[in-house]
């Protein structure tokens, strides 16, 4: 440790790439300014992991993030007492993943790795989803990757894996870039480099999240840019 | 006729995009000044439909373009003599497909369309191949979409259907852009509009191709510019 300087740096987007608490926040008070925006946001977030394992496990059949998404939505517009939206409000509501902010630090910070490195997403989310969140906030992908292309749920190892055999590479010239430990974690377990970004206000300000280091990422950052200073670009 | 404006370009790439037929034709000159590069560049690309035929046909299993490009590449060298390459030069040139560059167009007539329009790629290369000779030529896409996503390859009908459903748009809001007629028809056939695009000197500059405009098509432009132009970008 370390590695030689990986080829393809991949990330994980929500939560490290975008602020998607304050998006959602955001988006569901401009809605419904009486409605508890925040906890509404952190409700429809509870809810992914849960539906992404009944995919991973079996139980439900391939589903996109996009349909996912709104299955959960359906359940939390109901939970926050919100029954009166037409389908056509409910749709653009589900739709504000694909328009979250980035970090302050994202866009800087890419375009620095990216004088040196591939960078490209490797999300849960769908193809369109991250190609509209691009596109809206000018993140300079080289390609995106998504689960979608592997038709498998992070943690599966199908989907760290699949970037290295996307680039013919060995998987220690991939480095999964991410402000989870638990995504990190089972990058490392396939062979992948791995860097942790500290997002501490990731569920919100007034709830900082622990980020404190694990010495066996091969990087510990505190954004894009301090990333982008240690691998020289 | 014209529908509505698409919301999606989708480009062929191989002598729509890039000149497939000067860039080899450099790589192998320089390799080799003796062997009559056009020539072989020629031979290298007719190899290319009888490869993927085997594939859509069953004949053979799934197999990247890279892969496939290399089977040709094999069977070419032999056929012009070339027999002392090493085995790292010969990775090397089969990789000439990555470093093509494009035509004189393409970077400003992308710019151009992506201001009002989300544009990926939609070819048989492989997603490597596709990101590495998008970031070498500075080409803008939103998302590099390749066979090698649907495992299937044009004009099998689940490409350009493939497309629509991933940005969960009907077909009609797709646009196929290419430089060959027998692509666009294809994905006429699967209710996408279609652009042609002039691309006389594809096979070299003695040996200029027709490029007649069929009515059948939505747009025919003479380049991206054009193209750009029509679409009011």
């Amino acid at each position: 440790m370390p590695l030689c300087l990986p080829q393809v740096l991949a990330f994980d987007v929500f939560g490290t790439v975008v602020n998607w608490h304050s998006g959602i926040e955001r988006e569901v008070r401009a809605l419904r300014p009486d409605v508890d925006a925040g906890a509404f946001a952190l409700a429809w977030r509870a809810g992914y992991q849960p539906a992404m394992q009944r995919v991973r496990s079996g139980e439900s059949p391939w589903t996109l993030i996009d349909d996912l998404h709104r299955l959960i939505l359906n359940q939390v517009l109901q939970q926050f007492g919100v029954t009166d939206l037409s389908e056509e409000q409910t749709r653009h509501l589900n739709k504000a993943w694909h328009r979250l902010d980035p970090w302050p630090d994202v866009v800087a910070g890419l375009t620095r790795l990216k004088s040196k490195h591939t960078i490209c997403t490797l999300s849960n989310g769908n193809i369109a989803l991250l190609t509209n969140m691009a596109k809206r906030a000018g993140l300079p992908w080289d390609c995106i990757l998504s689960a979608e292309v592997f038709r498998a749920y992070k943690p599966d190892p199908a989907v760290y894996l699949g970037v290295a055999k996307i680039f013919d590479l060995p998987p220690e010239a991939v480095m999964l870039v991410a402000a989870h430990q638990n995504d990190l974690a089972a990058a490392r377990a396939c062979g992948l480099q791995t860097a942790y970004i500290e997002r501490p206000a990731e569920f919100g300000s007034s709830k900082l999240k622990d980020v404190s280091p694990d010495p066996a990422n091969t990087r510990h950052a505190r954004n894009f840019l301090d990333l982008a200073e240690q691998l020289g670009c």
